[in-house]
Formats: structure tokens, sequence, C-alpha cells
């Protein structure tokens, strides 16, 4: 990768649009002074509020115009087929074309995948793209994919996502031999569907460092590195521990604010209380990856605010300036010579 | 059923054997006058530890030999071929022969459910037995199945699924109406695989209140009484949710021993943290079921101590005096006539 860094950000996407893009796309030419945004979508409302923006950050912003903005629940054929000059794919054309670097979206995670596939295609050897996400576990975090870009998976598919993932983990500098496990419903070998016993024997001859099959619980007493698992089982995975986070999160609160005493016992507790929100705090691992495709593309939460945006536009800048699309085409010739994987 | 009820207790099963199964049985039968047990294992170390027991609760309590154990770790094939003196069969042996209303065990949990569908067989229309267990939720609780004892399903798999858990969850008197979820990665109609759509379709047109695509993270707001699923997803939700709310825990539980003043705020907060404790006490929903034999089977947590098992027996003398398994085959029988379902 060259010293300079192009995002090409789809700055109408989300929930929340130019109001959360556009101070996050802000913030983060403030910290990277290499770093280049091209914002993309309505440019008369883009214009104007970056007017305020002060020069030196001005100057590396460029706005591209898309006249059309996928919406949240549109279906990912709509969008391709009558969303053609929406803020989403221009965005990903600008990868496409090379004049970025990556694209980063908080727009509707089918449409994304969809058209990211469509314009970009898969790299040699991929079957097909995967969503890949951080995860906190107990004294470190993992990475899991796939997150439900894909239900039913084969064996083949399993073992792409490993190495895609395990590309991404050494990248990010979080391990330079990644220990990636399966999720299963058990760790003896006898257990687990064929994809998944089909797959562990794939990744046992593979030279990767495979560690065995993880159960649910066991992902959070940081045993991998990487976790590969279907899109189904990955996706319930992950929103059920979501689900019951924010319960108990909730619980907490509740607990805090039954009485006058318990008022005060949390007013006594808040540090406390605050510095294990800061560990809970989801929005620091914003920023889901597209792996597979031929160029970088990360996904935001929808929700996310400018904070939370801002991560996942620094997960991109982080993924192009690894190249990590070229990293995992020379992983895959290593492992599979020549050829692609089938 | 009759107004006594009689259960076996594998009394060897478990991490702990007789020093929690004993003293559980005991405190079940000082709390129901109407319950007798079978304890059932290693004759001479039960009798001797019986005969502390006060008479009224002494002269309920009968002790059935049984010369083997399953170990935890052994395969359903091994236990089924070469224990067949084991507690754990000697017990479900009672359901078969009407001598018991339901069998208790901690024991190996496939092991247990390879020996209860080989020795009680599955009720008519029912392909799979299933297991299903109890998961806290905001303001309530829910009931999810499989949990691991069918790793793939078909559509109609999952309908007898949803069949027999409605059963139960009336039975338990949660809802007269049960609301019924597949879970799902998305809540639009065109998400998730092909059984589960199907599943859908079965449950749209079958007369149960079923109410639609369940995320992992909706689960844990109340929306559903029943969250059907196959095994290798419900296994894999269940266990994740229990290591994040695990980790949680621990992260508390570091921040408040941090330096002396979280120390102090921790003790100020006590009884909030205990209260929280109590809400998040998984001990309370111990005992999973083994829903369509033809037979009361409950599956206690192998590390379950004398409390969490009493929770374990205390289902399964619900299912009996509840008749669950002819509730089912009742059930079965309005739905699909008088033929079985497939």
């Amino acid at each position: 990768m060259s010293d300079t860094c192009t995002l090409a950000i789809d700055a109408m996407g989300g929930d929340h649009g130019p109001a959360v893009t556009l101070p996050a796309a802000a913030a983060m030419l403030g910290r990277h002074p290499s770093l280049s945004l091209i914002l993309v979508g309505d440019q008369e409302r883009l214009e104007s509020a970056a007017a305020s923006l002060d020069p030196p950050v001005r100057q590396r912003l460029t706005i591209q115009p898309a006249s059309q903005v996928v919406d949240m629940d549109e279906s990912p054929s709509q969008a391709l087929r009558f969303k053609r000059d929406s803020s989403m794919r221009v965005a990903i054309d600008l990868v496409r074309s090379g004049e970025a670097d990556a694209c980063v979206s908080a727009g509707n995670t089918g449409a994304l995948m969809a058209t990211a596939r469509y314009r970009l295609k898969t790299l040699p050897g991929i079957d097909r793209p995967a969503i890949c996400t951080t995860i906190p576990c107990r004294g470190g975090r993992f990475r899991m994919l796939d997150l439900g870009a894909n239900v039913d998976c084969t064996a083949e598919h399993l073992f792409q996502f490993a190495v895609m993932g395990s590309v991404l983990v050494e990248a990010a500098g979080d391990s330079d031999h990644p220990r990636i496990g399966l999720l299963n419903l058990g760790e003896e070998e006898i257990k687990g569907n064929d994809q998944v016993k089909q797959a562990a024997q794939l990744l046992q001859s593979s030279g990767l460092n495979y560690v065995g099959y993880v159960e649910g619980d066991r992902m959070f007493h940081n045993v991998a590195d990487l976790v590969v698992c279907d899109g189904f089982t990955g996706n319930v995975a992950l929103k059920s521990s979501e689900g019951v986070a924010a319960m108990i999160s909730q619980y907490l609160r509740d607990e805090f604010r039954r009485n006058g005493f318990t008022r005060l016992a949390g007013l006594v507790a808040l540090p406390v209380l605050k510095a294990l929100r800061r560990r809970l705090d989801h929005r620091q691992y914003n920023g889901a990856s597209l792996l597979g495709l031929r160029g970088v593309v990360v996904k935001s939460h929808g929700s996310a605010d400018a904070w939370a945006f801002e991560q996942a536009i620094e997960t991109g800048f982080i993924e192009a300036s690894e190249a990590i699309p070229q990293r995992i085409d020379a992983r895959l010739g290593e492992i599979f010579g020549a050829g692609p994987t089938q």
C-alpha cells in the first residue's frame, strides 16, 4: 500500500445519515493526516454541512454526488435493480474504479453485500464473501465469521472463511499465528454436523493453526482468535450474546434504581459501573468486514452514533492500509497453489 | 394422574453423585408429602447415607441397586452396550415398567438421550426427541428447544418440537396459548434457511399461536413463550448466552475488587449485587426436559449443587403430575387426526 489512503463513505446510509457520517468523517481526518475521504450522497446537503469544517480537514474531503438512498428495509434485489445511483452503490463503485481504497457504509446489510458482490466480485478461490466482526472476551478479543451472509455453508465455505479471517487477524496485529476454532455444540470429535466435521478435516491438514471445536460459552474464554461458523449460527450466537448483555445491563440499572438506598449505592458505585460500561461498550468494535471481495468493504451498525461510525471508518482504514484482499488472495495461492480452491 | 407421584433418581450421575442427589432428594420429600422417590445406584452407599434421614422422609424413599455408572465422557453407544446395569439405565427402566412416573439424572446428556430413546421409545408422530429448557428474559421466561439432541432438523422436526414445547409451556402454567417463535437470523419472511421457512408455513396453518421469526437478541425481550430451533443452533445460542453472562459477572467482580475504594463501593452495593445475582442465578432453571418420549425424563446440569438438583427433581415432579407425554400424544392426535405426523 501507498502511504496515503482514500476511503469512500456512504454518507446517507444508516439510521441517521449525514448527522452521524459527517462528524465521524471529520474526526477521522483530524486523526489521520495521510487519510482522504470521499463522502457520497446528497451533494447540496453534504456541501453545506462540510462548509463548517476546518480548512486542513476540508481539503482532504471530496463530495461525490449520488441521487438515491437504499432504504434500511429494502430487499437486495430491489436495491440492485432500482437504486443504481444510490450512495451505497456509488461508494462501492469508487472502490471498483480504484478511486477509493475502501468503502464504509452503515446501510442495509443485505443490499451492501449484494451490491459489493455484484460490483466488486469475489476473489479467485472464494465462493462466497462472509461478514466478520470483532467480539470482546476475557482478557482479549476474537473475530467471528460468518455472521449472516450465508445461511447454508459447505465444509469448503467454512474453510475459506477460516483462511480469510486468519489473514484479517494477522493484519490487525492480534496474532502472528491466529488460533482458529470451529463453532460446535461440543468439543469431542464425534460432535457436530457433517459440514463442521469435514471442515475440521480440511483445517487439520491445512497448515493453519487449527485449535479444534469451540463451544458457545468457551468463545468468551479467549481460546481462539478466530471462530468460524455458518452465517445462520453466527448471527444467532452474536445476537443472543448482545441480547443477554443488554438484559443484564438493564437488570443492573433496575436494581440500582429500586429505592433511595440503592440509588445512593449506585452513586457510590458509579466509577465502577462506568468502568464496566466501558469494557462492555460494543461501539468500540463497530465495523464488520465483508471478506472475500476484490476490495475492502466495511459495514457499520445502522444505529451507530458518530463515535461508533468513526471506529468503522478506522476498520476500513486499517484494512485498506494492510491490503487485506491482496493478502487473502496471496494466502489462497500459498494454500492451493496457482489455481482456485475448487 | 393419581395424586401421588413416584420419581426415579439416577443417584450416581453428575459430577458429584450421591453427595448432591441425596440431600436434594431429602429436601424434595420434605416439601412434597405426596411424593415418593426411588434412588438408583450403589446400594450400600445409598443405604448408609439415607440412614440419617428423618423417618417420615425415609419411608417415602426406596433404594434400587445398580452396579454401574455411566461416565460423564462416555459415548452413548458405549453406555448402551456396556452399561446395562447403570444407575441411569435402571432409573429409565423404572419409568418403562411403570414403577416410576419420571426419571431425573445429572449424567452424561448423550447417553441419557440415547438410553431413554432406546428404552422408552418416542411417541407416535414424533421422529426425534428434543431437549427443552427454561431461559430467563426481561419480565419473564421462555422455553427453547432443541438444545443439542438433533444437529440437523427438517421442517417437520421443527414443527414437532413446537407442538411438544407448547404443551410443556401450557402444563407449566406459563401461558394458556403459548406464543411460538422460530429462531432465525432476521424477522422478514425471506430470511432463513429452507427448513426454517418451511417450518414457518407448517406453523402458520397449524392453529398453534405462531408469532413468527425471532432473532437471537429479541428472545430476551419476552416476545415468545417458546423458541424453536435445530439442536446445533439452540446449543450455540444457549451456551453463548451463558458465556456472556458469566463474563459480565466476572467483569463486575473484577471492577469491584480493583482497589480499596471500589471494594468499599462493593460493600455499599452488596444488597444490589445480591439481588442481581438472584435474578441471574441459572440454578433456578436447572432441569431440561427430554420431550417426545413415552415417559418423563429430566436432565440436570452435571455440575448442579443440591439446591439446583432439587429444581430438576421439581421439574420432573411437575411433568409427571401434568402427564406431559400423554398430553403431547393427545395434542398430536388433535393436530394430525388419528395417524402419526408422517
